[in-house]
């Protein structure tokens, strides 16, 4: 439950554990500390596959730029309402999730949330949930008339 | 996981049946059907506490002032960072948290979740801290010097 710099330490190391695959749901990505853990995961091979909301992702610090520069598959929604999840994945195994934006804003000032769920079916239904967002998300599958596909 | 309508009154249910207690840590609070589900509580004799954010519950659509004028318990922070929380918890023993802010926007637009969770291990920590914020949202501990108390 605690926020704050050993709780960031925390969620970094968790990441950082990911030998296959992370999995990223996340409404706002503007934590360089954060981005720098999800590059080096990138780097070692782990497959990094990340979804994130388009009104959001342009927004001054976003890393999500960043990441696509380092060669990290990003999909966005084509929606007005927002994609506001904010969980991660580690090798379909560990679910990090909570009320924790990954902004700087939310780990330093506010009172947040974040819960690390290991039982598979908790995991598995974040996991169906991503896999249909990802889908979902497919550049190929954009209409170009709004609103809901 | 699944937002809309069928969720919205899932979690209305689930809100209902609180027999003793009901304890709200919510960032933002303007949906008209889980305000009137929060009073109707009240009025059967549940004990209803809620804290929230203080530069939240004065937007357009809040429900905050209807839930104090109705009698309910309201305390909220002092700080320029947010109270990011939207978790619930029923007769301490089931906790409702995710990622939705209890808004009819999160509910009838975004991509959002909302994990319903009975483990003792994390119902404590979240009734933990509930209580700490009850505390330290009291407001005869406020101190009108900011910035942090």
């Amino acid at each position: 439950v605690p926020s704050g710099d050993t709780a960031l330490s925390r969620l970094v190391r968790r990441l950082l554990s990911a030998r296959r695959s992370l999995d990223l749901c996340l409404f706002s990505f503007s934590s360089p500390q954060l981005a720098r853990a999800v590059q080096l995961l990138h780097r070692r091979g782990v497959r990094v596959r990340l979804v994130t909301d388009a009104q959001y992702m342009g927004l001054h610090g976003s890393q999500i730029g960043r990441l696509r520069h380092a060669g990290i598959q990003v999909r966005h929604d084509q929606h007005s309402g927002y994609m506001h999840h904010k969980f991660a994945i580690v090798d379909r195994r560990m679910l990090i999730t909570g009320s924790l934006n990954w902004t700087t804003q939310a780990i330093q000032s506010n009172r947040e949330n974040v819960l690390v769920v290991e039982d598979a079916d908790y995991v598995k239904a974040f996991q169906d949930e991503f896999e249909r967002i990802w889908e979902e998300y497919n550049p190929a599958n954009y209409s170009f008339f709004p609103e809901r596909q």
